[in-house]
């Protein structure tokens, strides 16, 4: 009976206090003062402690955030968790009468497979997966999967943005049309792994009664792909003030900062040095996104900026900040390449470590100060708020750790994949990197996975334990790409960092770049659209219409 | 001396009251309380009367709201004016060297042609404006036009936000290149038409210090071509929950809410109702906006919904309200045709007159009430608050009142046109439909009157009065299209109302539609992308990813 029902913080601009409407049982321990933030995990363990011993399989604390926290959520990036007393209305017991949902599938039906999450991972296993042995219930805060590679280009307008969205009902044609399955605009804010189901939050926009709108889903078998959230290692003022590159909204909001920035600074009566900082792009972070974004930059600003801001064009500057060395995972004749083509193109590559983001200028650790007029911040991802939340084993560095099947162990039907998951450590495999190409390739060994259970009769609740699963999952790395700007890329075709094997640079590795990222793009429509895009930025440069 | 310097109301969500900042002068009237808005007209005339006799030329009450309102403007469409008391630090006198600017050209230079707008109009006009004749200054809270006929095919899909939207820049070039022409991503708060200069408040997104900041631009000649504002005839709750259609945000807005809709209807446990409600789309307004809005609507849902929201296909409507007949300006048979054709692609026409808005249902005067899921309101449009604002001559209608050569008559080298202007009473002309074709002609019209005046050495401010203008403005229409979906459209040829003339409908018509406005869209570029837009919707349909 014990039900963990639905924990959510609100993520709030306005006050720093968590409007924690936490989930209670029947035990009585409620409308209780909830503590502030830095406890809430201590008092949820006491909760559960005091509810019921065994805390591994009945009540989760997985429903405490949801996913719907930076990364893969629609949450402006100012936005953050904090603290607020217990508002939900209180019951016991009976619960699950209360709130609607699915309920588990019947004898006869079709077994229904839960897909947490849009990205890489979550849209490959939905399009690898047999709709003719499963229903589908795919449940994301956003319908698209984003094509992450050319995200960078869509923020001076060499590409489109549309472009590089793919909708899943695309991906996964069952989503619109099959009887039984579904897709929900939703965020998870928890997993009942015993009671195999999952509590879910709409995205909201005033559209349905009782906002926000709680349900729940049951499921046969369940695919966490919820993702990573970018890394700011809590340096003051980053969520704040710094933009993020992972959604195609946020490299609308750099695209509409940058172009209000070279607008801005046209205005009489701005002084020289108020110029320069507005025109100040700086890009923390020198893996691919950051190295790729500021190549797009500087190639913006070496055709159009001189055209069509031509005021601005002795003024704006882009800085490339890096703690370590860009590129590390490259080729060390690959990362010289980059330094030099990225100096010679105009970005100003500086090592330094950020102490503290102001509103308008950065402190560094060594105490230099870095006015800036756009800040994007891309030093890679880490475990998100939900999965930290979650009461599942974990991976080195907080991942949900799963086994080579990609399972989750000690819990039954619940895998993990993509940025959100990580090899356990008993299994001896080194966590893999938070890459697309990781993503995709386990997205697409799960579905074959399924399939196969799902041909043995293994796809239902409880039905999958001795069914030979096959080959465990093994990662091949195919190699890497970063375009650099100015019709020039990287390809590094090495297996691993230690490895031998081919690296290029140059025209060519660009010409690779773009053909390697048109034959990945989802559908046809879309690769129409990337490559009538490239053709017209050719043709006519690139669109500077300010839109919102 | 007397300066009318910077007065604006802030549109501000949170507080109810006007942040009147009020601009003041050296009588000493100062630091005084400033009234609620609805008597601030009087008190500002008080303040002219007792500062100066001649209140026609030296203050002008010009400067009390900012153009940045609904309509041209980017503040949401839920925000609204109210009252709050000065805060401006006040000075007298010498305020002139604390508004940095654009100071009045000198000898040797060329004449600055200041204009306010960028739609058709204004955008008609910098396209023809010889640039060896004017440095041209153009002021406007967005940086690019919008081609309005094909905004509501945006809303579902059937074309990409940025195929109609043409960048100002790339409508004249001199804008973004010649030394002395700016563009200024701004808002016009006040025109001090003795002085020859407008006040201006830049578009902020915290990027410049001294927020919002202020500036002034000197004119040799002023073109106002700032729009008009949905109409709302005041009735509660559609500037709270009504959306319109005249910018690309707009369009993106109705997106958003129409896809979330659709996902949201999913939901389990959502009862008949309420999904009804969530799916039921209403259009308040027949004339061509709403009429193409609701084709484009119905045809999203015969081909799109039924194939990629399977499950809303029988939940879904469009409802069309308007209080007499839809399309009156069109021929009687072509508006038969209009409503057979719509109610046979399933829209609902419903003759009714709204009495007041609720977050969830609409009012009707005959007490009917009308749950809606999202409302789009498209009843034509009137003066905005800033042309209300402005102490000029007005026109029937309350636009600016213009003579035939589209001049603002008792003041020097002011001209007005597109929707924020009228033929005055003592012209004895109509004032001319809120067209984009009237619009344009008006542009063209003046940039060659302007072009001719700048060889006769009559550019600069004040040396115009000998000049012959030659032949007044005369409008002749060319004649109406409006589409009605499915492959269907209107065209009306008749010269007006009551003339005779051709008029047709159908495929031919809507094969007319389609080419006359390709034909019209500004650029090859946004030519190349409706048609390619056009053709991928036909082979792969609309796309529904719902970004942001």
């Amino acid at each position: 009976m014990l039900l963990s029902r639905i924990a959510k913080t609100a993520f709030s601009q306005s006050s720093q206090a968590a409007r924690i409407a936490a989930g209670n049982h029947h035990m009585g321990l409620l409308r209780k003062g909830f503590p502030a933030a830095p406890t809430y995990h201590t008092w949820l363990r006491d909760v559960i402690a005091s509810g019921n011993g065994d805390r591994s399989s009945l009540l989760r604390p997985a429903d405490v955030f949801r996913v719907n926290s930076r990364g893969i959520g629609h949450t402006p990036h100012f936005q953050y968790p904090s603290a607020e007393a217990v508002q939900d209305d209180l019951y016991s017991g009976a619960d699950d009468a209360r709130v609607p949902g699915l309920e588990p599938t019947k004898a006869g039906e079709k077994p229904r497979v839960v897909v947490l999450g849009t990205g890489w991972a979550g849209c490959r296993f939905l399009k690898g997966l047999d709709t003719k042995l499963y229903d589908i219930v795919c449940i994301s805060p956003r319908n698209h999967m984003v094509f992450t590679p050319l995200l960078a280009s869509t923020c001076v307008g060499t590409l489109e943005f549309r472009s590089v969205a793919e909708p899943v009902s695309r991906i996964q044609s069952a989503l619109s049309g099959a009887p039984n399955s579904y897709f929900y605009l939703a965020s998870c804010t928890g997993i009942d792994t015993h009671k195999h189901q999952v509590c879910c939050e709409s995205v909201s926009s005033a559209g349905l009664p009782d906002e926000p709108y709680h349900f729940k889903v049951a499921y046969d078998k369940l695919v966490i792909a919820a993702g990573a959230d970018p890394l700011t290692f809590n340096i003051r003022g980053v969520k704040e003030h710094a933009m993020f590159l992972r959604e195609v909204q946020h490299a609308q909001e750099i695209r509409r900062k940058l172009l209000l920035n070279l607008m801005l600074s046209e205005a009489p009566g701005i002084s020289e040095e108020e110029k320069k900082r507005l025109l100040h792009c700086v890009v923390i972070g020198g893996g691919p996104t950051g190295v790729e974004f500021s190549g797009e930059l500087s190639d913006f600003i070496m055709r159009d900026v001189r055209q069509r801001f031509s005021h601005a064009k002795d003024y704006i500057q882009v800085t490339l900040i890096e703690a370590s060395e860009i590129l590390s995972s490259f080729d060390v004749g690959l990362r010289q390449y980059a330094t030099n083509h990225l100096t010679k193109s105009g970005v100003r590559l500086v090592r330094g470590v950020v102490k503290e983001v102001l509103p308008e200028k950065i402190l560094l650790s060594d105490g230099t100060c870095v006015p800036y007029g756009l800040l994007v911040w891309s030093t890679g991802v880490g475990p998100s708020e939900f999965v930290k939340s979650l009461d599942l084993p974990k991976s080195p560095g907080g991942r949900i750790g799963v086994d080579e099947w990609l399972r989750v162990p000690s819990v039954e039907d619940v895998f993990a994949l993509g940025d959100c998951a990580g090899f356990l450590e008993q299994t001896g495999r080194p966590v893999l990197p938070a890459l697309a190409q990781v993503a995709e390739r386990e997205g697409k060994y799960l579905a074959n996975l399924f399939n196969q259970m799902g041909k043995q009769n293994g796809g239902r609740a409880h039905c999958a334990k001795d069914i030979p699963l096959g080959d465990p999952f093994v990662y091949r790395h195919l190699g890497s790409l970063a375009s650099v700007g100015r019709y020039k890329a990287l390809v590094d075709l090495r297996q691993s960092k230690d490895a031998k094997g081919i690296s290029m640079a140059g025209f060519v590795s660009w010409f690779i770049w773009r053909s390697a990222y048109l034959t990945r793009v989802v559908s046809w429509r879309n690769r129409f659209y990337v490559a009538v895009n490239w053709a017209t930025t050719l043709v006519f440069g690139r669109d500077n219409s300010r839109i919102g």
